[in-house]
Protein backbone atom coordinates (compact mmCIF):
# COMPACT_ATOMS: atom_id res chain seq x y z
CA UNK A 1 0.00 0.00 0.00
CA UNK A 2 1.34 3.54 -0.95
CA UNK A 3 1.18 5.37 2.94
CA UNK A 4 3.05 8.51 2.58
CA UNK A 5 3.46 9.38 6.20
CA UNK A 6 1.46 8.98 9.80
CA UNK A 7 -1.04 11.65 9.06
CA UNK A 8 -2.50 11.40 12.56
CA UNK A 9 -2.20 9.80 16.15
CA UNK A 10 -5.83 9.62 17.84
CA UNK A 11 -5.21 10.53 21.56
CA UNK A 12 -8.37 9.33 23.85
CA UNK A 13 -8.62 11.78 26.84
CA UNK A 14 -11.17 12.25 29.55
CA UNK A 15 -11.42 16.03 29.13
CA UNK A 16 -10.17 18.48 26.41
CA UNK A 17 -9.38 20.90 28.43
CA UNK A 18 -6.70 19.63 30.90
CA UNK A 19 -4.99 17.76 28.02
CA UNK A 20 -4.95 20.95 25.45
CA UNK A 21 -3.30 22.86 28.13
CA UNK A 22 -0.51 19.81 28.27
CA UNK A 23 -0.25 19.25 24.75
CA UNK A 24 0.58 23.43 24.34
CA UNK A 25 2.92 23.09 27.06
CA UNK A 26 5.04 19.85 25.66
CA UNK A 27 4.85 21.06 22.18
CA UNK A 28 5.36 25.41 23.15
CA UNK A 29 2.05 25.93 20.08
CA UNK A 30 -1.35 26.58 20.74
CA UNK A 31 -4.12 24.16 19.92
CA UNK A 32 -5.21 25.07 15.96
CA UNK A 33 -8.65 23.96 16.11
CA UNK A 34 -11.36 22.16 17.99
CA UNK A 35 -13.88 20.76 16.05
CA UNK A 36 -17.17 18.46 16.91
CA UNK A 37 -17.00 15.03 14.96
CA UNK A 38 -21.39 14.05 15.59
CA UNK A 39 -20.57 10.76 13.84
CA UNK A 40 -17.86 9.34 16.24
CA UNK A 41 -19.41 11.29 19.17
CA UNK A 42 -16.30 12.84 19.76
CA UNK A 43 -14.80 16.65 20.25
CA UNK A 44 -11.19 17.02 19.02
CA UNK A 45 -8.20 19.05 19.77
CA UNK A 46 -5.84 19.64 17.01
CA UNK A 47 -1.72 20.15 17.22
CA UNK A 48 0.74 19.61 14.61
CA UNK A 49 4.69 18.43 14.91
CA UNK A 50 6.29 17.89 12.31
CA UNK A 51 4.21 16.31 8.98
CA UNK A 52 2.13 14.76 11.76
CA UNK A 53 -0.72 16.03 13.38
CA UNK A 54 -1.95 14.83 17.39
CA UNK A 55 -5.98 14.74 17.66
CA UNK A 56 -7.19 14.98 21.10
CA UNK A 57 -10.65 12.93 21.52
CA UNK A 58 -12.98 13.52 24.08
CA UNK A 59 -16.11 11.08 24.13
CA UNK A 60 -19.21 13.30 23.87
CA UNK A 61 -21.43 10.35 24.74
CA UNK A 62 -21.31 7.42 26.89
CA UNK A 63 -21.42 5.19 23.70
CA UNK A 64 -18.85 7.39 22.19
CA UNK A 65 -16.16 4.46 20.57
CA UNK A 66 -13.54 6.87 23.10
CA UNK A 67 -15.76 6.95 26.50
CA UNK A 68 -15.89 2.62 25.56
CA UNK A 69 -11.54 2.88 24.90
CA UNK A 70 -11.02 4.99 28.83
CA UNK A 71 -13.38 2.48 30.48
CA UNK A 72 -10.65 -0.06 29.77
CA UNK A 73 -7.94 3.00 29.64
CA UNK A 74 -8.84 5.43 32.63
CA UNK A 75 -5.69 7.40 31.75
CA UNK A 76 -6.15 7.47 28.20
CA UNK A 77 -3.76 6.57 25.57
CA UNK A 78 -3.56 6.19 21.78
CA UNK A 79 -6.45 5.11 20.41
CA UNK A 80 -5.28 4.91 17.18
CA UNK A 81 -2.74 5.55 14.37
CA UNK A 82 -3.79 7.70 10.92
CA UNK A 83 -1.70 7.16 7.70
CA UNK A 84 -2.24 8.93 4.70
CA UNK A 85 -2.71 7.97 1.25
CA UNK A 86 -3.81 9.32 -2.41
CA UNK A 87 -6.77 7.11 -2.68
CA UNK A 88 -8.30 5.58 0.01
CA UNK A 89 -10.70 3.11 -1.97
CA UNK A 90 -7.45 2.13 -3.68
CA UNK A 91 -5.68 1.01 0.07
CA UNK A 92 -9.42 -0.45 0.94
CA UNK A 93 -9.01 -2.44 -2.09
CA UNK A 94 -5.01 -3.31 -1.75
CA UNK A 95 -6.17 -4.13 2.06
CA UNK A 96 -8.50 -6.46 1.65
CA UNK A 97 -6.83 -8.25 -1.12
CA UNK A 98 -3.96 -8.70 1.67
CA UNK A 99 -6.18 -10.41 3.78
CA UNK A 100 -6.76 -7.15 5.97
CA UNK A 101 -9.81 -6.99 7.94
CA UNK A 102 -11.81 -3.76 7.33
CA UNK A 103 -14.28 -2.12 9.23
CA UNK A 104 -15.22 0.51 6.47
CA UNK A 105 -15.46 -0.76 3.65
CA UNK A 106 -15.38 2.36 1.46
CA UNK A 107 -14.82 5.85 2.77
CA UNK A 108 -16.35 7.69 4.89
CA UNK A 109 -16.06 11.85 6.06
CA UNK A 110 -13.59 12.10 8.92
CA UNK A 111 -12.37 15.12 11.05
CA UNK A 112 -11.28 18.12 9.52
CA UNK A 113 -13.15 17.20 5.92
CA UNK A 114 -10.63 14.07 5.79
CA UNK A 115 -11.86 10.64 3.62
CA UNK A 116 -10.85 8.02 5.91
CA UNK A 117 -11.57 4.57 6.30
CA UNK A 118 -10.41 1.98 9.55
CA UNK A 119 -8.86 -1.12 9.44
CA UNK A 120 -10.01 -3.66 12.33
CA UNK A 121 -7.37 -4.09 15.27
CA UNK A 122 -8.02 -7.76 15.17
CA UNK A 123 -6.15 -7.59 11.75
CA UNK A 124 -3.68 -5.10 12.57
CA UNK A 125 -1.97 -6.46 15.69
CA UNK A 126 -3.93 -4.59 18.00
CA UNK A 127 -2.90 -0.59 16.66
CA UNK A 128 -6.61 0.57 15.32
CA UNK A 129 -5.66 1.69 12.29
CA UNK A 130 -6.87 4.52 10.21
CA UNK A 131 -6.47 5.46 6.30
CA UNK A 132 -6.96 8.83 5.51
CA UNK A 133 -7.30 11.18 2.40
CA UNK A 134 -6.88 14.73 1.87
CA UNK A 135 -10.49 15.04 -0.70
CA UNK A 136 -9.26 16.04 -4.24
CA UNK B 1 9.86 22.63 23.85
CA UNK B 2 11.10 22.26 20.87
CA UNK B 3 10.00 19.27 19.19
CA UNK B 4 10.23 18.76 15.57
CA UNK B 5 8.60 15.96 14.76
CA UNK B 6 7.34 12.01 15.78
CA UNK B 7 10.48 10.43 15.28
CA UNK B 8 8.58 6.42 16.04
CA UNK B 9 5.96 4.95 17.27
CA UNK B 10 6.67 2.14 19.69
CA UNK B 11 4.26 -0.90 19.11
CA UNK B 12 4.06 -3.57 21.49
CA UNK B 13 3.76 -6.98 19.95
CA UNK B 14 3.84 -10.56 21.30
CA UNK B 15 5.83 -12.08 18.64
CA UNK B 16 8.01 -10.17 15.98
CA UNK B 17 7.72 -12.53 12.83
CA UNK B 18 3.85 -12.34 12.19
CA UNK B 19 4.06 -8.53 12.91
CA UNK B 20 6.90 -7.66 10.53
CA UNK B 21 5.01 -9.84 7.36
CA UNK B 22 1.60 -7.57 8.33
CA UNK B 23 3.47 -4.13 8.49
CA UNK B 24 5.69 -5.34 5.35
CA UNK B 25 2.07 -5.87 3.63
CA UNK B 26 -0.03 -2.71 5.19
CA UNK B 27 3.55 -0.41 4.29
CA UNK B 28 4.83 -2.20 1.46
CA UNK B 29 7.89 -2.01 2.52
CA UNK B 30 10.94 -4.77 3.81
CA UNK B 31 11.63 -4.03 7.89
CA UNK B 32 15.27 -2.45 7.69
CA UNK B 33 16.59 -3.25 10.89
CA UNK B 34 16.31 -6.24 13.62
CA UNK B 35 18.05 -4.93 17.24
CA UNK B 36 18.02 -6.80 20.65
CA UNK B 37 18.03 -3.55 23.10
CA UNK B 38 19.10 -5.69 26.18
CA UNK B 39 18.77 -2.97 28.62
CA UNK B 40 15.25 -2.72 27.66
CA UNK B 41 14.56 -6.43 27.07
CA UNK B 42 13.30 -6.24 23.77
CA UNK B 43 13.52 -7.40 19.84
CA UNK B 44 12.43 -3.85 18.05
CA UNK B 45 11.94 -4.18 14.31
CA UNK B 46 12.46 -0.99 12.51
CA UNK B 47 10.13 0.52 9.33
CA UNK B 48 9.61 4.42 8.10
CA UNK B 49 6.88 5.90 6.70
CA UNK B 50 7.60 9.80 6.00
CA UNK B 51 9.67 11.15 8.74
CA UNK B 52 8.48 8.74 11.28
CA UNK B 53 9.35 5.01 12.28
CA UNK B 54 7.23 2.28 12.99
CA UNK B 55 9.37 0.48 15.95
CA UNK B 56 8.03 -2.88 16.70
CA UNK B 57 8.73 -4.21 20.20
CA UNK B 58 8.48 -8.01 21.61
CA UNK B 59 9.70 -8.21 25.00
CA UNK B 60 12.78 -10.83 25.29
CA UNK B 61 12.32 -11.73 29.26
CA UNK B 62 8.77 -12.08 31.19
CA UNK B 63 9.64 -8.63 33.27
CA UNK B 64 10.43 -6.70 29.85
CA UNK B 65 8.13 -3.37 30.42
CA UNK B 66 6.57 -4.58 26.93
CA UNK B 67 5.69 -8.12 28.58
CA UNK B 68 4.19 -5.88 31.53
CA UNK B 69 1.84 -3.87 28.33
CA UNK B 70 1.32 -7.04 27.05
CA UNK B 71 -0.44 -8.62 30.15
CA UNK B 72 -2.86 -5.66 29.69
CA UNK B 73 -3.12 -5.19 26.26
CA UNK B 74 -2.85 -9.11 24.80
CA UNK B 75 -3.34 -8.32 21.40
CA UNK B 76 -0.49 -5.26 21.42
CA UNK B 77 -0.74 -1.70 20.70
CA UNK B 78 0.70 1.75 20.62
CA UNK B 79 3.34 1.39 23.79
CA UNK B 80 4.79 4.92 23.54
CA UNK B 81 5.27 7.65 21.15
CA UNK B 82 9.17 9.44 20.81
CA UNK B 83 8.93 13.27 19.56
CA UNK B 84 12.33 14.11 18.19
CA UNK B 85 14.75 17.19 19.67
CA UNK B 86 18.01 18.96 19.53
CA UNK B 87 18.99 18.22 22.79
CA UNK B 88 17.33 16.02 25.46
CA UNK B 89 18.92 16.93 28.17
CA UNK B 90 17.58 20.69 27.82
CA UNK B 91 13.81 19.53 26.66
CA UNK B 92 14.46 16.96 29.97
CA UNK B 93 15.15 20.78 32.03
CA UNK B 94 12.11 22.47 29.98
CA UNK B 95 9.73 19.54 30.83
CA UNK B 96 10.75 19.55 34.80
CA UNK B 97 10.27 23.31 34.81
CA UNK B 98 6.58 22.87 33.16
CA UNK B 99 6.20 20.27 35.70
CA UNK B 100 5.64 17.19 33.72
CA UNK B 101 7.11 14.12 35.55
CA UNK B 102 10.10 12.82 34.23
CA UNK B 103 10.86 8.79 34.20
CA UNK B 104 14.52 9.87 33.19
CA UNK B 105 16.36 12.74 34.81
CA UNK B 106 19.53 12.49 32.14
CA UNK B 107 19.75 10.79 28.81
CA UNK B 108 20.64 7.31 27.73
CA UNK B 109 21.07 4.80 25.01
CA UNK B 110 18.01 3.91 23.16
CA UNK B 111 17.61 1.58 19.74
CA UNK B 112 19.59 2.79 16.84
CA UNK B 113 21.83 4.74 19.00
CA UNK B 114 19.44 7.62 20.03
CA UNK B 115 20.24 9.40 23.49
CA UNK B 116 16.52 8.90 24.33
CA UNK B 117 14.44 9.66 28.23
CA UNK B 118 10.90 8.93 29.05
CA UNK B 119 8.27 11.14 30.41
CA UNK B 120 6.01 9.82 33.16
CA UNK B 121 2.65 8.38 31.68
CA UNK B 122 1.20 9.90 35.21
CA UNK B 123 1.44 13.65 34.00
CA UNK B 124 1.31 12.70 29.72
CA UNK B 125 -2.28 12.07 30.01
CA UNK B 126 -1.74 7.83 29.91
CA UNK B 127 0.70 8.12 26.91
CA UNK B 128 4.31 7.30 27.48
CA UNK B 129 6.36 9.62 25.67
CA UNK B 130 9.48 9.68 25.02
CA UNK B 131 12.16 12.15 23.54
CA UNK B 132 15.33 11.53 21.43
CA UNK B 133 17.87 13.01 20.03
CA UNK B 134 20.62 11.84 17.31
CA UNK B 135 23.69 12.35 18.99
CA UNK B 136 26.29 14.56 17.56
Amino acid sequence: MNLTHIEHLGIAVKELAPAIEYYEKLLGQKCYSIEEVTDQKVRTAFFKVGSTKIELLEPTSEDSPIAKYLEKNPHGGVHHVAFCTDSVQTALGEAEALGIQLIDKTPRRGAEGLNIAFLHPKSTYGVLTEICEVPK
